[in-house]
């Protein structure tokens, strides 16, 4: 009796069959699961291991039979096309990028100290990067029927998930047909990342990657892609993810008055040291280390760093491949899908007690960081970009003459 | 005898020929001239009349036969084409966008507060927004021989004007070529401004018009194109227009490692009242006005208004065509060309004697204008675009009881 009720109990709670999740990840949430690995182990590694990589699940993840599985594509001349996992890997070329993903509230912590805002209490680390494999939603557009008469009449492309609410509600959101079918828009429909079968975490067996985009239209477990005149109608496109003014609160706001969020703005953040480090002067000098990225495929070309606070600043050295390794060829404008990490060391200031080490990138497009949080406040605490500031404190050597 | 020296002194001056100016304009520098009209005339219309659309001069203005001009385009395998007026105007289909052009030094003066930088001391106003007729890059290129590899060995698009200095140098600049044959990119070998031949100081009687990018590639009295796995070589590609961190000096730039400016930056900037303005107590309210852009085909989804230096905003009214006039459909995304007038109108603060009026503008991308200058300061002056203040006295009315 009491093994069936626990059972019963067990099956009916849906994120009984969630995946192991490795023991470094600090969690935001556990059901839906939200997590991101410590800073300092972001900046170790150009490409992120899977298992460390941030996790952003809306819902509980689903569990999908990759040999049954199917994936829709509606709203084209040719009617609905099904392709089996087999088929989109054997029909269509495999084309891999790196990219880097990265949720909207990233950083939102540090909103949430200016003023409450509402979503998941973010770190730095809701940023990741990954080499991701799989067919071009171009190439699969077109062999359901696309063609660029199709863009005078339809100009999103939808995604639904296979994730779902105990409604029965999926996941969804969409992007700009433009960036589909652009043959530098570089969307994939990915069945692996960093060259294995995606992780059930991050979307098995298949999921959209927008390169360049929030995090959010990168849906995972793709059941179906749905080319409209429309917009996807799912509160996480039309009342989510969007920017307001600072004076927008909750009784004010009109979600219908902003747009979805798609690329992402400039940013970058110090991953080491961590905010209250301790240096000993004896060391002499600071090493400081961190991400910088932008969105829409923006090179950043630029990391300026500061450690009293934003009075002088320095250029760190930046790179785009791993520690060691020479970076590839430049990526052509406007496909600059990977985030740089950057280092710079420094003497420690001769008559400092305490530095604010701060950070700010540029990208291609001269887009800076603006620098503090409280104008770019919003009230669901997305987009925060402001320059990143970390307090060290210097510790005198006691045993020194 | 006289009259011989001063015809011989008139003809050996390179700005003898010069055309007519427009007396309400702000000069700059005479010779090349340089001059941007008053910024309240500049919110008065959404497209700014060519008379006094800001004009930046490099050289003297050349004089163009349009009977006898020929535009040469090279790089392609088909060899050489070149093609006259009358050619560029009948054998491609024209084409009409309305695109704001920027100087990258636009607003330096700002800068120039904060420390003294190089270059032309512009306000506010070396920025306009016109319509441009002619036909696309793209279409040219395409009769000129391009096809798709011919991107595999070259990745610029050289432009040469006809105006050149005493030694023969000419202008010149290059934009990427992805630019110029995306069918995206709008790139136009303009014949026309605001419906009418361009006027001398533009470009008569063909320039380049590079919509998102900035003023300096967009060649006038434009010569060659050349098609090239290099960038142009002129001084204004490779040491002139380009970003770099507010502590590099002239001893330590190296030009070689930031990227020539492209794309520009989001910005805006009020143009109603003007800086040191006095309004009366009794008005009882407030108007303020300007306009908002963002390079790479962004759209401005939103202004920002402070009156008290940027404590508290408020969310300005938009405007994308003549003031009484609907506007036009919203361009497809990535080709939002023109910017945005904005306006707000709000009661005078109770309390305050003086205003510091701050506005910021955000892009679609959701790039934000950095706070302040200081950060931004570069040896060139360029890239100006953090928030704009202006400082308004309220005057009590002395008669009041
Ligand atoms: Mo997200
Ligand atoms: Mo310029």
């Amino acid at each position: 009796e009491d093994v069936k009720k626990q059972r019963a109990i067990k099956t009916s709670d849906p994120y009984s069959t969630e995946p192991e999740r490795h023991p470094a990840l600090h969690i935001n949430n556990l059901k839906p699961f939200n997590a991101e690995p410590p800073p300092e182990l972001l900046s170790d590694s150009f490409i992120t291991p899977s298992a460390i990589f941030f996790k952003r699940n809306h819902l509980p993840v689903p569990q999908v039979d990759a040999a049954s599985y199917q994936l829709h594509i509606e709203g084209l001349p040719g009617g609905v096309l099904t392709l089996s996992l087999e088929e989109l890997k054997t029909r269509f070329p495999k084309h891999t990028i790196t990219a880097t993903l990265q949720c909207a509230g990233n950083r939102r912590s540090e909103m949430n100290k200016v003023k409450q805002v509402k979503g998941l209490n973010w770190g730095i680390a809701a940023i990741s990067n990954a080499t991701w494999g799989g067919a071009r939603l171009r190439d699969v557009l077109l062999a359901a029927g696309y063609s660029p008469d199709v863009a005078q009449r339809a100009f999103h492309v939808q995604f639904e998930g296979l994730d779902k609410d105990v409604t029965g509600t999926t996941y969804g959101a969409s992007i700009p047909l433009n960036k589909a079918v652009n043959e530098e828009g570089d969307v994939l429909l990915a069945y692996e990342m960093n060259g294995q079968d995606i992780p059930p975490d991050h979307g098995y067996p298949v999921r959209a990657v927008v390169p360049g985009t929030v995090g959010a239209r990168n849906v995972k477990w793709l059941g179906k892609i749905i080319v409209s005149a429309e917009e996807s109608s799912s509160h996480w496109q039309q009342n989510d993810y969007k920017g307001f003014a600072p004076g927008t609160d909750w009784d004010t706001v009109d979600f219908k008055s902003a747009p979805a969020i798609q690329e992402l703005p400039i940013q970058s953040a110090i991953t080491v040291p961590t905010d209250g480090a301790v240096v000993d002067r004896s060391s002499e000098e600071v090493t400081v280390k961190g991400y910088a990225w932008s969105g829409g495929g923006r090179e950043v070309v630029r990391v300026d760093v500061s450690l009293d606070g934003g009075k002088t600043w320095q250029v760190a050295q930046m790179r785009s491949s791993e520690k060691g390794q020479a970076p590839g060829p430049s990526p052509p404008p406007g496909r600059a899908w990977a985030w740089k990490l950057w280092e710079v060391t420094a003497p420690l200031p001769a008559e400092a007690q305490e530095l604010e080490i701060v950070c700010k990138a540029v990208d291609n497009s001269y887009n800076m960081q603006p620098d503090t949080v409280p104008p770019i406040w919003n009230l669901r605490g997305v987009l925060s970009n402001a320059w990143h500031r970390v307090k060290v404190e210097i510790r005198e050597d006691d045993n020194e003459e």
